[in-house]
């Protein structure tokens, strides 16, 4: 690792209008769009904190529990939590505002994982994240056990070896999917 | 339940090549891209199984191992595994096919759960699902487990009753996420 | 001909979503859109076929009797029917399907014919199609008739030297254009 | 029919820029995407004569021989030729320019076929088309016998009834398809 | 300046349909979308007048006074008013129409700037205008007045250098912005 | 007016990856898509003011001095500067960045105008602007000088009776178009 650098230097922020073709039969935001917007937004944190081109590499699970509309504003909001080597794992908060109604709501909080690249698409390595708020620190700290569970689902590690993903079956971390 | 249908008769395949837009510096598919693709062809399959209007309720986590270029042909497939009332699993496999260069790859296998709604967006049951191949019938299994890790992962339930999920830390099925 | 392959081993399934934009006032949708999917998954079948970048060499006349409403999912199949040097038929079938109710139509029986080209443009010899089952076979034997069709439409040929084409008039085989 | 309109009067121009989108790997515009332009210039045409809602009916077979290029503008015009009662058939002829090489050819021309509809679809009487210049006339003639193409081919017609078709195998006119 | 040519063979007409996706939520055309389109035709007519790249260099400001409609047809007609070296002024006219309801009307006219680049986009000098109807020589005329306006608001040229500009403020032609 | 509201609370940013399909020939950047980007962020902003729908009533000149390349992320920045009435005056911010050559620069700054209107589209009155830092002072007091050139452009105020605008010729102050 070269150096440190501030979690808050990787904030982006975008802001999306639900249009026509972005929602089903209901007029609610597809599912898969949304998912496509977090990935845009986490991959440019994950750029701006490595300040080299990255590609995705895991998308955590998402749940959807609030349908958003047709005119409705969308604003998401990405953050690199963690580095590790060459990957970074990017905490997106996700909120629909139906505007002349005067309502916002979070509706999702999510965490995609980002390897940074050369011109050649081989990995290269990227500054760690120093944390601030307490926030940030919970983000960061949770962070271990989150890359351990992505490592069981995908078989590259042993459940047994995974001592922090103990916790996650204990207590949920306040910084955690929602 | 009203009654059963076969898994097989929710099989849905959908064929995309990549354009220019959906890919990244290195003329990379996007991963937000790929997974709008996996909502449309899974939600279409749960539609197939329920004759109803779904939501996507959740994608379970995807990594994202193996580079797709520019000018592939990607190929999805989905089917559903299981009905939990209003509620179905969908797995969902993508194979990436760089046609002149004869080679065709499975980069993906995904899970994301739909809910039928009716026209007020209100929770509607649907038929239970009947499994006949032994791969149906070990995603049928493997169905069980993977909602506890979903519910336990969304808070949903404790971990200490999520009896089916303990088997995932000890022995990962053929069925599950690659 | 370097060889002769499988007509089943070029066919190629896509299936799309009928949204907004895709539709004209009357919220149906427009042939055009249709003919640009008819395109993509007829040139992906003639790749599949020939293993080579292909372009498009003609389309055959299109009729649209049924609309395809805002909603609908419409399913397109297609197969290389027969080979001429560099040259590739397509036959393509499309269905559209309101799933919530259980209704799906055969709408459209195209043809559309592709050449294989090298990275410079240049026409490049292709494998030869094998039928195998009478509908192949049949589509297989029509292709020389409607090849001279083509040819004549484009006058390329003498239409007295059309000898196949003549049966065009006289008996329409079952798989031409409905 | 109500009255008679001058041909010219449907008269409709678009342009278009050739974008990396609409181009396949050999950065040259994707026949379908030209299809999907060819249809709206030509619906606008039927709509400006017919001042209804119109709906696509037919496309006569297109042949593409001219590559265009990624970066070339596209013009496109369309006329209505004739009208059948609720039905008018549209000329559409395409010009592809290469603007800093100083180079513009007609690369297309092509015949669709509209239907006006009332509001619930239904087919509604149009006026006359009023041919004024020999090619507007020329086309306006042609009109009959390519509508007979259309029958037999869509086996609406009997072939020896198709009086005026039988001429298009012994001489074909300066407006048919080129 | 190598030589001069006529101000008609710049022009360019370019059709739209308001699709869905274009429009906000009174079902208008979009501000936005509209100056997206005026970019384009004026760029295709700075293109044919210099038989070069050209690059934006500025849009002058564009008021918004005639809402157009989800399915109206709008025509856009553009041509090179005066070139100063290697910049060109366009002028554009809009028309929106509801065809079935047999209304057009103008809507806009506005005035972009273009320059003329090399393919290391540095400027090259372009031919002058020569304008013949009475509307063209109005329009060469005022665009040495609006070029002060836009040297003014941009800072390059100090408001009493201005000759040309103080007429603005003392009568309005009608070649000005409507 | 019904109450005020500070200046800030109008703040919105939206960031945007240029895509292919979004650059001319040189690989930079379109202008109107630009333009079509601020129209949006701008619209948004002008809703969070006023909690209504609103349409585009102005766009001022926009001058584009800075290239802005196939890859670079775009943040822009918009913010209510002053209300009159029914209309808003919105100030946008452009930035361009490089973020592999960990370049960004200032590339636009802008002003659009909207009038908040009913579910008719009828003008509607919206909350005073309480401008607070020096910057946000700037803005508003400049806004009565940049109305006063609209009304003048649009031939809607005699330039006599222009007071403000007077001083743009004189002295151009900090806040206005760069």
């Amino acid at each position: 690792m070269t150096k440190k650098k501030l979690a808050r230097n990787s904030e982006v922020i975008m802001t999306e209008m639900v249009l026509p073709n972005d929602t089903n039969t209901l007029h609610n935001l597809m599912g898969g769009k949304l998912m496509h917007w977090m990935d845009i937004v986490a991959a440019i944190a994950a750029q701006k904190h490595s300040n080299r081109i990255v590609v995705t590499a895991s998308a955590d699970s998402i749940s959807f529990k609030h349908p958003i509309s047709l005119g409705n504003v969308v604003t998401l909001k990405a953050q690199v939590t963690r580095a590790f080597n060459s990957s970074m794992e990017v905490f997106i908060e996700v909120w629909a505002e139906d505007i002349p109604a005067n309502k916002k709501i979070l509706t999702h909080r999510a965490f995609f994982t980002f390897v940074a690249v050369d011109q050649n698409g081989r990995p290269i390595e990227v500054p760690e994240i120093l944390p601030e708020t307490p926030e940030e620190i919970e983000l960061y700290e949770g962070a271990l056990r989150r890359r351990q569970l992505r490592l069981v689902l995908a078989k590259r590690m042993d459940p047994k070896d995974a001592v922090e993903l103990k916790s996650i079956f204990e207590q949920e971390a306040k910084g955690d999917k929602a």
